[in-house]
């Protein structure tokens, strides 16, 4: 019983240290970059000892891949979420999935990834990580870009132009790094939301009411 | 005369050198990123001394802005060479556009200016002038799109589609980054002319021999 009742608020703690330098681990990486972001400057910013630190993530690398998952995986758990609050269909229901996916890419996630992603071309043991990091989160950006759009992927040239929208999104994000690129962005937000619904519903009426 | 003779070959040899230390900082920045990126490591890789680097380009800064420039100011102008044997006109025109457009932005050229733009997020002296190089090759892409592309940008969403083109390329580029990403690419490539083609020339037809 005694046995119990300790673990139990002990692995709370350890849980809740453990969050707070993945957060810690991503605000570091979005504002100081690669090169500013080592293990120790991490544990001072969740305010952890290094030691703690590096019991929960032995090495640089483990630390900020498992960063960048855990937001990742957060950011698409709130995805999933204001999905429903998405209108229900038409013209209005893309512009707002366009706009949801390109808000990812120019928020602090993005930018974080960002460093992340550039550090990782040159360091060799960080490269596998991240690629195969980029490409789970790319895979299940796709899958619910897809879902959202109420998208037919069996259509011929649906796949490519939701794919093209997610790597335009990207394309955003960079454009945004330096300076805020808001009002160019939202003409080719609302350009591109036309064309991608016409694409996508360029396809036989279903009978009403079905 | 004397005074004459010799001051021509010894501003040939500074061009020489200056043009050895440009190339030599776009190669290190897109192998070594900015962090192994000093005007020493650029200096040896160029076979020049320190000394004669620091007098072309008294700052690490100074030395990668120009870099980008010039670089980017080669490829400006090995593209408009290369407009001249594109296609006519119609859709295969589009698409040898749009591929030449991806083609930059998968290339040695962007990878250089990527390290540099990112390093310029979280560095105070780098910042404005990468913001202002990155805005003027910005400007210039596009201009040279709309005139390959023929495109009319008094029509509306021309111009909005245009620029998500070049966004386009540029997360196509960032998707490239860390893995061979050119057979997905080509779908998206061949999707996005097919629909640019119909955005641009949806316009009345011109009187034939016009």
């Amino acid at each position: 019983m005694d046995a119990l009742t300790t673990r139990a608020p002990k692995q709370d703690r350890s849980r809740a240290t453990r969050r707070k330098l993945l957060e810690a681990a991503v605000s570091c990486l979005a504002e100081r970059g690669w090169s500013g972001s080592t293990v120790s400057a991490v544990a001072e910013r969740a305010g952890v000892t290094r030691g703690a630190a590096q019991h929960h993530f032995p090495t640089r690398e483990d630390l900020f891949t498992a960063a960048i998952e855990h937001v990742a995986e957060e950011w698409l758990d709130a995805v999933r979420e204001r999905a429903r609050a998405l209108p229900r269909d038409g013209e209005s229901r893309t512009r707002a999935v366009v706009d949801m996916l390109v808000g990812v890419y120019t928020g602090p996630l993005f930018r974080a990834a960002l460093h992340l992603w550039v550090a990782a071309a040159d360091e060799e043991q960080l490269r596998p990580r991240v690629n195969a990091l980029e490409a789970r989160i790319g895979r299940e950006a796709h899958r619910l870009a897809v879902e959202f759009l109420d998208a037919d992927e069996s259509v011929e040239g649906v796949r490519e132009s939701v794919q093209a929208t997610l790597d335009m999104a990207r394309g955003l994000g960079l454009a945004n790094l330096l300076s805020d690129d808001s009002a160019r962005r939202a003409g080719i937000v609302r350009q591109w939301s036309r064309i991608l619904d016409t694409v996508i519903h360029a396809r036989p009426e279903q009978p009403p009411g079905s």
